[in-house]
């Protein structure tokens, strides 16, 4: 190292929905940040980039002890905050000297920012403009999403443990439909608007073939209602407990969301159209169609909020990736995100690159349709090996003196 | 004792609707009758009531090596399957002899059925009608429900680990809810149609004194639209992400509960009306009558499925009291519950007991109106320290090969 190299400080932040790992990718950028004898102070976003505009920034060495660091990795949610703030298409917009401007009274000389397709696109736009005025601050970007839809990269940061979520979740929900014996259905409605991997990763909850969930629906195929409705009377030969699991953005041959049909939500009150998801209009449809018990049941936000299924793989790696993110900016990296390379799936191993950021940006990658079987009513072999490597593992919540999860909360 | 007692055999039996520790209750039942020398044969009913009717019938000492045996105490739901079937109330229906006549066939000496208010129902009418024909067949009730109903025993089997699953989960949705600044009102709902011991537990989620949930509505007490959102816009004084969480079951004045009003569901295609929460129903209240951003949860299912936030506690005490069960039957009891009887407070300890099962059956207990607010949009301290003690304790739950639990499954 250069010992007259000069010392520059970190900011860090993230950024759109959290999961249950987004701190541990901090954790990564900011322990291997504050290990790092060339950077100096190490400061956090407080709401992303938008709270960053009116100078919410907090420095981690004087807000949390090393003890506090430490817990970064077993609390959910977003410890920094977030924001959904788009930058400007335009690199001449006044927005950029303005944050250029307060990097630089920071003396900041590294940005990472956590986040998924639309985090990119800032960290495309902010490399963009560091470049085109010389600015040698290094922009990185840290994957991040549930949703598993980020191009170029094996699998995200969050995935695994939404996935580890989904997977036992509808392994309980069998159990509690199997109790009766009456015939019912029960519609799991799984997060995922145009990429189907969090409703896919419910086939896990089979313990063998033939085990429900007995039909899956993601959004990467044509919804049918009739076909649907059919499949379910076949599903009634092997089981009177059907469970279905679909994506909350299923639609059909038109592009319609089913959740938008005009009659599945009704009108309230106020004479506004009511917010009703897909499942609560399939449990109807089964309800009425086929005369059976049907209910339905939305994950909601635990799958990107629960720390009790977190998977151990998903947090191993998010760390790893905040760091590696660290070591590469520091050799000079910049416009890129860290990735995630699978180099082996039996036994499963993986390492970590880099990709162009602008490449990745606004980017979606849906579940490839050899994964989904021909019907669309079920994944096959393939996406099962895919996904079981990535949601191995338990995490022990350290627990508060009341007995429950100990979560860190900013101030 | 008599070296002469005459062996007789046990039969067991699960009702009403799962819990996350109704399958401890019944290891608790299995492992002792098995190490009872003057038990013979341990049965199980499969579908309670309802299946043995059927004579589906099951041998564990056949059916589950005492390794599998173990796993009953980490798997939620109910082994055995449940029913809802009520005995007739008139004693000389035909159905009890034969159902008696199955008895003497299969040489029960001790019934034992593990159930809520509904399934103390059975157990008294079948002790009835075995006094009535002078049967020495003993009838033994042990207690069962996430709703914490059942008069005469401190609190019931299941109560603690979905108790802790709401606590903990309410407290995961706070966090995520915290994640952008804009205003925002979560609806929380949770299970219980009469008695709101289960959404009380969400208290348990604040982790100090003016932590979110911020407002809690029990259906102990009439709910009040205008009070309500009168309450909501004082809370954003104090946060601007608002968690309110409420009973399935809260009513206006009129008794009206809120999840039937009128308008709150609208019609499905089929003109059928719609079945939504009253969580839907306040969300879409309060986005549009203080226009700021509005969602509902409801916890659904897993709050009584779930093995992930089973109580040690619960767990430890389900067991016992199936123990305990059994040696009371042993020494002559019948008709009778098992109950938990709190000895001490502070520290925590409880102890069992037996109680008349015809002065519990088909009684409700409720919250007591002291440990609600008197503006009934809280609990108070006195519920804190009743339950705080009933969530204590993690359990681990084996995982399989496929990392994820590894429930235990009949067949």
């Amino acid at each position: 190292m250069n010992i007259n190299m000069e010392i520059k400080n970190l900011i860090v932040g993230q950024s759109g929905g959290p999961t249950a790992v987004i701190n541990s990718s901090l954790y990564g950028v900011v322990s291997e940040a504050l290990s790092q004898p060339s950077i100096g102070k190490v400061y956090g976003m407080v709401n992303g980039i938008e709270g960053f505009l009116r100078e919410t920034v907090l420095d981690f060495e004087e807000t949390l002890f090393s003890n506090d660091l430490e817990k970064l990795k077993t609390t959910p949610g977003a410890y920094l905050g977030s924001c959904r703030y788009k930058l400007p298409e335009d690199l001449d917009d006044p927005v950029y000297p303005v944050l250029f401007q307060k990097f630089k009274e920071l003396s900041i000389g590294y940005f990472f920012y956590i986040g998924g397709n639309d985090s990119m696109d800032t960290v495309s736009k902010l490399s963009r403009y560091a470049e085109k005025i010389n600015s040698d601050i290094r922009v990185i970007g840290e994957p991040k999403t549930i949703d598993n839809d980020l191009v170029m990269t094996d699998h995200t940061p969050g995935f695994g443990s939404a996935a580890r979520y989904v997977a036992s979740t509808v392994r309980e929900i069998v159990i509690d439909a199997n109790v009766y014996e009456t015939k019912s259905v029960t519609i799991v409605e799984i997060m995922g608007r145009h990429a189907g991997w969090l409703t896919a990763a419910s086939a896990l909850a089979r313990k063998s073939v033939g085990d429900n969930p007995l039909l899956i629906y993601l959004p990467e195929t044509d919804f049918d209602e009739e076909a649907f409705l059919e499949k379910v009377k076949g599903c009634f030969e092997k089981n009177p407990n059907v469970i279905v699991c679909v994506s909350e953005g299923i639609h059909d041959k038109n592009g319609t969301f089913i959740c938008e049909y005009d009659n599945s939500v009704g009108t309230d009150t106020f004479g506004h159209k009511m917010l009703a998801g897909c499942g609560k209009y399939l449990e109807n449809l089964v309800r009425n169609r086929l005369c059976v018990k049907a209910r339905s049941v939305e994950l909601n936000v635990n799958q990107r909020c629960s720390a009790s299924m977190m998977s151990a793989t998903d947090q191993k790696e998010a760390i790893l990736a905040g760091q590696f993110g660290v070591r590469e900016a520091l050799k000079g990296a910049t416009g890129k995100m860290v990735s995630y390379v699978r180099t082996s799936d039996l036994p499963y191993s993986m390492t970590l690159g880099l990709e162009d950021v602008n490449l990745i940006c606004n980017q979606e990658k849906t579940v490839p349709l050899e994964w989904i079987s021909k019907d669309g009513s079920d994944v096959t072999d393939a996406f099962l090996a895919y996904a079981l490597p990535l949601i191995q593992g338990t995490v022990e919540i350290p627990l508060g003196t009341d007995g429950l999860p100990d979560f860190l909360s900013r101030k």
